[in-house]
């Protein structure tokens, strides 16, 4: 109780954080920073999604311009590069009539070169840009287990870090440039999106062989793979589980998204990555077998289909029908 | 003292083991046998690998017929498919002629149908053929950290997996078809390529914009690949420490042997396994750059080499030279 009198004071007494874009991420971003003692101006052109957050210290606003009108450090958790831009073309100028060195953290997955050139933007009109991409699942977010690579204007970071950190395990600074956080993220994501693919294939060979490819994953994960990544998705790709659970999946149509981010940032950098590239191909065939809405391990299915396992087909239905078992 | 006459007792009252291939692998196998109480009879064609394991508990011989005539069931640890089927032409006949249903154990690297081949000759002269082989560089082996996919008939398995837990962390029995423990293995080898030429990439993106690659795969090996390959690895490809460290180390020349063997064990069963092709590829490219005697991770350095990474030329100088820094 003491501890909960002391954030309610710690909330009145500070002014209050902005919020844009509450989906899945975003939400549960504001629930712990609600935890941690913050009061947030929070806004979603869904207005459902702005009132499943609202609340004694979560205040809801109709538009960008409210939010910027009452904080002077936003955060935005968006789709893609276009809504990020489109967000921000209509935030920067509003923060900017601030005149109080206001802030945008950026928690979305797009591309560096956008963060590079909002940072140029918004360092123009003396308004900071950290890009803060944030590695969690929604289910993985509620607990506190987000892990956000971040990267901008140190005097910025400096009042970004501490509040990043009541929403996450860790938050690890990767330098003043904006693009870096989200060279880091679109790393981490073709880094999953290889693993998935390695064990799809690997579990492919395992069944050509009638060896028990659950069995065979299991093993891996348990060992020489003993890891979040290994055991979560490999448990899927064995068991070709890909349904959509709520709050503990990612669609495969974001996971296309994300690859197609990682292929052309590295096309930019004039970066050859073979891997990324086949990646690419098989979450754009997978969206044309109709499976953008299942988690983004279906991308699996391919490497079954191809072995022209006996099973495949049994469990394509299943997921068609929306069937778990 | 009391457990190690205990073990005395033991080794002197049972029969002994035999082993075939005294490599770094076979050698710490032998060690933890004689640790576990058991007495042996080896060989290598190498005088001086016989003789680096010989004492009390080792007796080394001058002929694979000396150990089939001393022990029931004999183990081999050899480098390829052309050496176990040489050594099996040898000893299949000097254990068939025991009459007491002896048994071979073989813990190398091999293709799945050589084992199902083998298998066949074994039983129809009334020998067991099972086939175990192993996760382990030399040093996980010797602290008894290896990880043992075990299959073949369930009558020679109730005598060999108490023998396999002596020198292990785990055995996992998948059956009774001896090709089944090789698919685990070359499945599992498959699984570190493939962690490895991810990492190479990503890494390789992460350099292109100036991120710097350590600290990016560190993030990673830490949070959501915190696990022993990515850890390893990671920072060996991070670093680009390519170096054959002493008992740390797996020589990218072996590396490439057993991708293709994936790749054929693949294609033998008609599984497409697109990832699996391309780094049988890397490999080959990889050996022809004269890499083949650095760790099979120096398959990595291809990446940053055609990101026209700065740093890689340098890299690859020093390790031409055999500096470690």
């Amino acid at each position: 109780a003491a501890a909960v009198a002391a954030q309610r004071r710690h909330a009145s007494s500070t002014p209050p954080l902005g919020f844009i874009g509450l989906g899945k991420i975003g939400s549960g971003m504001v629930i712990n920073l609600i935890k941690g003692g913050e009061s947030l101006i929070v806004f979603d052109p869904s207005s459902a999604a702005a009132k499943a957050v609202e609340g004694e210290a979560a205040k809801a606003v109709a538009s960008i311009a409210e939010v910027a009108h009452d904080a002077r450090v936003v955060f935005s958790a968006l789709p893609d590069d276009n809504v990020l831009q489109a967000v921000s073309s209509e935030l920067l100028p509003k923060l900017a009539a601030r005149g109080d060195r206001p802030i945008h953290v950026s928690c979305s997955t797009v591309s560096p070169s956008i963060s590079r050139a909002l940072s140029e933007a918004h360092a123009e009109k003396e308004v900071g840009f950290v890009s803060a991409p944030v590695f969690a699942r929604p289910d993985g977010m509620r607990r506190g287990e987000a892990t956000f690579p971040v990267s901008g204007p140190d005097w910025a970071k400096e009042t970004v870090v501490p509040l990043l950190k009541k929403t996450a395990l860790g938050v690890h600074d990767f330098g003043e440039d904006a693009g870096a956080a989200n060279v880091v993220k679109l790393g981490g994501n073709f880094l999953i999106a290889a693993a998935i693919q390695s064990m799809a294939e690997a579990s492919a060979l395992a069944e050509s062989y009638d060896v028990d490819r659950e069995k065979f994953i299991s093993l891996m994960s348990s060992t020489i793979f003993d890891c979040l990544i290994y055991k979560g998705y490999g448990h899927r790709v064995a068991a070709r589980d890909h349904h959509p659970y709520p709050d503990a999946h990612f669609a495969l149509d974001l996971g296309s998204k994300d690859v197609s981010l990682v292929h052309s940032a590295a096309a930019q950098a004039r970066c050859p990555m073979p891997v990324a590239s086949l990646l690419r191909d098989r979450f754009v065939a997978s969206q044309n077998s109709g499976r953008g809405k299942l988690d983004w391990s279906a991308v699996a299915l391919k490497a079954s289909e191809e072995a022209g396992s006996k099973q495949v087909a049994e469990a394509i239905t299943r997921l068609e029908n929306g069937r778990s078992s």
